[in-house]
């Protein structure tokens, strides 16, 4: 029967967390390409994009902390330059991205019931989330086949390798043994991005395949389309 | 100069979780009645109330769950149920308690600038956030003095009382100790709600002074005016 | 001409008031399937489902009321669990619903702009109208083929059959008579649902076809798609 | 004790819906004389007005009748109006009105938890609710001390006296006699104000003392600071 | 290749700012069904409408100025009126355009993002924002083929046509020329409506082709379709 | 009469708008201390703060451009950076500024109305409206005593300093002098920002005082408290 077949070919939905310092990095217009064309050669693939608030975002908090705020005001800067960042990557998009950013998860499923298979791209959403944790989220809700953490880093090390030596990659990482690894993060407005213990706990709780990765186009064009990285993977064998 | 002694006489704040079957238990009138007489014989003190969802939460929850619904569903389905719940307890609360439900931290800031000190009640805000980490963030944005988690047990136990004999309860535990004691709990909407990673990271990150205590209408009035509980203190001592 | 051809092919829109009891009732799961399988098979019907406050909800503003709440803020409650309901029903739903519960008629017409024909679920909208007034509204702006009360009665009665036993159903009845018969009804908050006032003012004005009819699989199939029912017709015959 | 004395002094609240006509009535600068007289001078009176849509709105609903226009649009067209015509009555008012209409039932709540005794002005809220119900509601929601229907007529008749020469006025009349005497009346957007069903049933369900009667500066002055008038009072006495 | 063909045929995108005076005039049906003809033969062709608030908006605004209004809340005023009228024109299109008016140009990018090439009508946005701006505003944002300002007037004269009796029709004017001629004109509330410097400059940024000209069936169609019109063409040579 | 003595003691309202750039400048604790110390002297005195995307703006603003963006989207980048500059100046005045950034008008004046003078801090509202037309609306709306330009250069010059030796500093100017010195200035997003066309016609309609002037601690505080500055003042005879 033709229709059970039509009903075959469904959304397949990546959510991708970009980190925020992307947008002014050189091989930015280089990696808008790449997404341009995914999109428009896969029209079963639905993207969601989460801008970071990278290097702007930290500078903001630092400038902020100073004068002693808490840490839910410091968010909501942080909130407001990654939606920042999302507007710009909205613009370098162009006709292939939906026009706005959502501000929450609700706008974002309103979004992606529009079928055209435009990349909805978001920033924060509320204080107390990062933006890791507003992409396993989205991820969770849209049952997205995968959540790629597009990163500065190429993949979750055994430690800190900025200061440890013998740190090794790892290809593979549970859900506990990432959670030790991260267990010194703070969860300070502007940190560390690579990811924090709210966003693990969804990806824990709904098991949405995640990837840690460097973001250059290459990887991103085959982590998107094929779920293949160098980086790591997070798995949920116990 | 009576000037600067007047400011000194600032609003104190006091977050108080309150389990969402409370609202249907016995001594439900004479905690809403120790409530309305602290906060009109306490002028420059200020609560928030942050509904849970409780057992009919949890049963709407398990309803959903059979058809496979994914979680961040599930956590609207609690959101709602505790938006009841608060509402609830407004109408129980009269005149002393602010007339409507906040549904993100903006309109608790908005609802707490009235120069009137009456009691804010709110229910969830977001998926992904438990009705716990609401509680802390808003402890967190209003500098409060405490935040009280006034449950069904009399305080965290060394393991868990119901299945072990031995357990015993404790007056103090580092976040650090109860996010081990928490560790084998699951994040799933209307799971268990002791307390959960996401609240302890916000505590953690503002330092909030935190109470873990049974909810009886003595204990509410000791922990709320001063900060005294039979329950576990959380402390920062690393 | 085929253009003028493909028009003649409108999409039909049924509005059904579903009681708010249907969640947690034994057939529910049945239900489920058969308003799957009618919007599967009919790309050109549009479902709206209403879903009432049910037990939950008379248990809850009884609770309310104890502390002399006024009927407003019961009316508050009341919306809540609706929507919680509302909410059960999509996870119940899954792929063939709209996945959020729209809070006001521009964002019922909003969600059934989108060109797919995937059920809307709504719960209550404002304080002082009813969930039966909700459905009334939605058909009359919707201009709806029928509104279909599916309640837990199998029939208007001339009488109330639980004190009456002399009472006989009626397969047809005026605005005026059902008007009379519902007389001595309160339109207290989560009062007796088979009709209210607003209600019957909104399906006079818009003179809304309308069945008041038992809910069960097999007459909730042939009502939705056919009008058929063994319960009551509202005429406006006068 | 000073302070339960402070206490006894609670803010009194009235609700008067006026008739959207007013706003070009020639006496509409005595009437604003009138309204910023009382609240300037009784601290703990808390005025809300609701704008009906007059002439202006009516004009406008047949102009769009014409088309086949829905009820629901209908309304909508009747709701901007009145905000329109509130707007105007807030910008009579000056400094002692709420600088904004609110929209809803919240927003009013919202205005009317700031500690200023400024009067608030909305119009309609939502499409199926006449302006009449939306006073209604106000005053059940506030538990306004009563709520004036300040009309073009001087008070209820037994008949309609422009058609019945030997139409009576009446003192006072039940809930169940003015229903009946409304009773050929339709709904219909934009239609006669003297009251509706659905504003009926509000006033039943909340039992607010309500007045209906002619819109003069003297009679506005003594129903508002008295509830005393010459037109009709609504009684509940079965 | 079919691809790229299918991609060749891109939505156009025209905006109209119409009078709030034509929804009172004589060929408004005649209007209006020019208007459903249009969208009904160019399936790629997507029309945004924008209601002025006209004769009624100027005479609601004249009442409030006689009590000494800030002109921000007179443009609320006549935001109010715009919407009303907007809502007519709605009404009157009927199954052709959007059932809602958007209030910001967020809700017209999601209204123009549903595919199907229903008219999208608006009124007023904000204060201090002319209805031409509004139409100016989204002209921008749509990346519009062509702004057109149906008026009451048939072009720009060299003066004031009412006043100088030497006034010339112009056949195109520069941005710099049409400053100057409306240069004696106020940015009042409810003001002369045939351009405004706020308009003006977000034309010229964007460089929006633009058209002054008279409001006919016969004009509206020529200038809608093919950019015709005997009225007043803006150019961007300086 | 003590009663028309209280009246006299009326707010009085100031607006500043503060260029963006102010937050990483050397003495912006200076100016934070200045403002503070302001509004805890001056209880009857109403400040809101305008803050401006400065050079993180203009920079966002440059990397979209590059990619062929609109105005109106370039001006969303504008106003969410804008907003965070806004939270951080929230941040650093602590206690003194009212806790949220307002995105409307309507949200301005609902935090004006909290009887507390705390300060208000606005970044942007809508595309096609500078933040110094965001300023202009705010003090037409307040009816405020001043809008206070606190920009990078000490006064409006003859001609533009930077390009022409013998630019000469105005102490005073017209409205229309400065429209003229502003002529060919442009309006893009993100441009200079020492006044613009929207804002000049806002300024005119509403006759508001108007300074023009550098951002030092010393000259805010003169020209907020005593309306007087080294810089220009904008005149309104002609």
């Amino acid at each position: 029967m033709p229709k059970s077949k039509a009903k075959a070919v469904k959304e397949t939905r990546v959510v991708v967390k970009l980190s925020g310092s992307l947008f002014f990095a050189r091989d930015f217009a280089e990696i808008v390409g790449t997404l341009r064309r995914i999109v428009e050669s896969r029209k079963y693939l639905r993207l969601v994009l989460v801008a970071g608030g990278g290097k702007t975002s930290r500078e903001y908090i630092e400038a902020a902390s100073k004068f002693g705020a808490d840490q839910a005001s410091l968010d909501e800067i942080g909130i407001h330059i990654s939606r920042a960042n999302a507007m710009v990557l909205i613009c370098a998009l162009g006709e292939v991205a939906h026009s706005r950013v959502p501000s929450n998860l609700q706008e974002v499923m309103q979004a992606l019931e529009i079928p055209r298979n435009r990349i909805v791209v978001v920033g924060g959403f509320h204080p107390g989330q990062s933006t890791n944790a507003v992409a396993a989220l989205i991820a969770e809700k849209t049952r997205a086949s995968r959540f790629i953490n597009a990163t500065d880093t190429d993949a979750v090390y055994t430690e800190d390798p900025n200061e440890h030596k013998n740190a090794k990659p790892l290809t593979s990482v549970t859900i506990k043994e990432l959670s030790e690894i991260l267990g010194r993060e703070s969860m300070r407005a502007g940190g560390y991005d690579l990811m924090d213990p709210v966003a693990l706990k969804l990806i824990e709780r709904s098991r949405t395949p995640t990837l840690i990765t460097k973001c250059t186009p290459k990887i991103l064009e085959d982590s998107i389309l094929f779920g293949k990285s160098p980086g790591t993977v997070v798995s949920f064998v116990y």
